[in-house]
């Protein structure tokens, strides 16, 4: 591990003096970054017992509370296992304008998982690339983030967990876990020089020797005062938007889709029972064998989601899934990388999360109404899919609905809902404007389902102007998709 | 166990024609519950396989999706003994113009947790009470609240129970807790019993034949569609305010605290270096104790809240607390219940929180501003004194601060603070309006001082003229508080 050199050894007062200038500075870049709208990222992984939360401590402690917050994997509910793997680090990212500390965190639990030989090699690896994912899109949504390493020797490791276990205040400090890692001292190292070989390129690494601690307190605080001040000067940054490599499913233009299929009431009834009651009895099947399923709406205005998903829902048990309605974002939630809203409203494994509504937005009504910028929304094809990836590498079953109706049949059914008192709520002004921009819109959605159906995520476009055609081809397709992963997942 | 009379025996096709109807009534409320933004929650307790999942599927099943909510045990992440017993039921409740339904709730977890022997015989009486306040706060604050008691014979119970367990895919479905019940159905059904007596009379209980399926289905649709007519011919409830008989404390008008007190610099020095240093020992042992621990500041703007916080906060491990700070309610936290963003800011059992500025803004700013009702912040001294007294009932130790200084002192700073451009960022235009209403803002505090100082969250006024004084007085009382509570707490 090559440690940063940042400025000679750990010459105490002059250290001491350096740590003061460094505090100022960075209380005052405070209202700056406040003001700015900057979110800061400090990633602090390293050693057990090298002393980071010490590191933290010394860095946020003339900093405004209301300015930073510090999370841990202690702090977080014990629940990454029923959650994908970059879950609680997600859900943790600050809003604009705020630093996060997090007390170690995605590299620590990719490492001692694998370690742990909790996960395979193939996911440890498939963890490798979701945390390259994860801290790029962060950074190319204008997070600054700043990732240390606080190292110590080995021999420095056992005297200070002999220390800690030496007295009864603080030898609970020392877990099960800590005393492994030291005993396999070698193979951490190697481990976590790796990981950080293989997550360097995007956002570099930090290593700080965390035997002299005012230098690393120094170092650690020169970082993040030198970020800081690099953004403030060049301003939120923007990724540009670049083209992966997908495995895509080929997808027909809208225009091409034969909207004139229907289905007779007969089978309609005969169908949907037949469906209904397998989906009943597979839910089951999910829910103890915990999958987690995820199934995404979107379509034209008045196509049918509601009663299409109330179809999906009716024979589901209520405890085992949840209808995620998705409006405009909240102040709270614009202020956070546009991700975010959806990591915090993944369900548990074993549970059904039906969203009406998606991350889909950014390329249809942000894109065109302009919400974002343009590298956002293009950038943002590549993210869904990666993000989407990260969810199937979870287990996830993810399917995609387009609810598909022409322009004459959505005028009937406004029309028709404007003359139905109770059905008067659904049609909004707003309704009316974005139907004047129809063609605009189908150009996006074409876009949109021609770059982002892949196979571990498929779309698939649901011919609904006949509403009763329409739910029984997603009943069917959910039906299949669960049927699959039940049988894969023994 | 006496039953509602609803409306006869279960007659089949009738029966069916009647939840026909209600569930169009239902759908045609949707709307009228949304645009009253009314608030609706469903609890639904009961037996083990008396049938509450399909209950709430049959009563959902005609819903739009974006207007419901299911939430259960199961669903939320088993944390409670990490929270205080309502925690997981006030974070869940629904947001105005929604219904939530609870797949049981706080009578199962309060009588469970009894009848295991995991709380005694006080505690369980503590959170009867709690459940009784905990309702009718929020029917105060406008909530509707429906609760629902599926009752099954103990025969009908043990052929369920036998039923699901002879069927490889059902028998995962009955827990040994379900076996325990039905073993001791007589002991649970004297305590469900007792359990309703004793909180039946804020929120009346609703007990069901869960023996008669579509009966008890079209009874529960009935109960909701009336009580959300009677809620929109009335329109929202607000709570009149009454007087508890809490033992206060006796505190002094801020017009005699002795501001003049202060602290020369050598004995801040050395008070501030030994009490930081025996917090950080007490704040190991609170971690190990899992004693949680809220300290809440309010104060005067420019006061030194903050450079008090950051004295406490020092020698903290950033692992082990959280500063809150708290600002205007945001649309989603206006749209619920006004302790509902304190609730879900609470700390785990171990863990410190700071709350900078606190739900007292009820009885201030939301009082002077007139952003509340009258109603509303009177009913509010009496509201927190009780939530203050849950969490304590948890075992958190809560201290409150009104960190005071004069007009005077305060304009001086805010001089300060124009004048020095590190510092502008502190001081708003708003600050200048508070400024000017002093007097009232003074005679609201000494209000909220002399009613809601307890025994178990008592309010201390801290002298900030000087903020060092200030500093090692907080310091002084949260050392003490933490001592005492660390040696009761075995």
């Amino acid at each position: 591990m090559k440690e940063d050199k940042k400025g000679g050894e750990d010459k105490g007062s002059s250290t001491k003096e350096e740590i003061r200038t460094l505090r100022e500075k960075l209380m005052a870049q405070q209202m700056l970054i406040r003001e700015k709208g900057l979110p800061i990222i400090v990633l602090v992984e390293g050693w057990a017992a090298a002393g980071k939360g010490t590191l933290i401590s010394e860095m946020i402690s003339e900093l405004d509370p209301r300015f930073y917050n510090v999370v841990s994997p202690a702090i977080l509910p014990n629940r990454e296992e029923r959650y994908p793997f970059l879950y609680p680090y997600a859900c943790a990212i600050p809003e604009n304008g705020k630093i996060m500390f997090y007390d170690s965190g995605w590299m620590e639990a990719a490492v001692r998982k694998y370690l742990h030989r909790d996960i395979t090699k193939e996911q440890y690896k498939d963890r490798i690339r979701s945390a390259n994912e994860f801290e790029r899109q962060l950074r190319d949504g204008g997070y600054i983030i700043l990732k240390l390493f606080l190292d110590i020797g080995r021999e420095e490791q056992r005297d200070r967990i002999a220390l800690l276990r030496s007295d009864r205040e603080t030898e609970w400090r020392v877990s099960e876990d800590d005393i492994w890692q030291h005993s396999e001292y070698d193979l951490f190292r190697s481990t976590y020089e790796e990981f950080m070989e293989k997550t360097g390129k995007t956002v570099e690494w930090h290593v700080l020797n965390g035997e002299k601690k005012k230098a690393s307190v120094r170092d650690a605080l020169k970082l993040l005062v030198d970020a800081a001040d690099k953004a403030l000067a060049e301003g939120r940054y923007c990724g540009k938007p670049f083209k992966e490599n997908f495995p895509l499913l080929k997808m027909p233009r809208l225009s091409e889709v034969d909207l004139s299929l229907c289905i007779d009431e007969e089978e309609y009834s005969r169908e949907l029972k037949r469906l209904q009651s397998r989906l009943a009895e597979l839910h089951n099947i999910i829910y103890r064998k915990k999958i987690p399923v995820i199934l995404c709406y979107e379509g034209w205005d008045a196509a049918g989601k509601g009663g299409n998903i109330r179809r999906i829902a009716r024979p589901l048990d209520p405890r085992g899934f949840d209808v995620m309605p998705i409006a405009s974002p909240e102040p709270h939630e614009l202020a956070r990388q546009y991700l975010w809203r959806f990591w915090t409203r993944l369900p548990r494994s074993g549970h059904i999360c039906i969203f009406d509504r998606t991350w889909y937005g950014r390329v249809m009504v942000e894109r065109l109404e302009g919400f974002c910028s343009e590298d956002d929304w293009k950038r943002a094809y590549n993210e869904m899919n990666e993000f989407e990836r990260q969810l199937t590498d979870w287990g996830a079953v993810v399917i995609k609905f387009w609810i598909h109706i022409d322009p004459d049949t959505q005028l009937q059914r406004f029309t028709d809902r404007q003359n139905t008192p109770e059905k008067q709520w659904k049609l909004t002004e707003e309704d009316w404007r974005n139907r004047e921009k129809w063609s605009e819109y189908e150009e996006a959605i074409d876009e949109m389902l021609r770059k982002t159906s892949t196979e571990n995520a498929p779309w698939y476009i649901i011919e609904s102007n006949d509403k009763k055609y329409a739910r029984i081809k997603t009943l069917k397709i959910v039906t299949e998709a669960l049927e699959k992963a039940c049988s894969e997942h023994m």
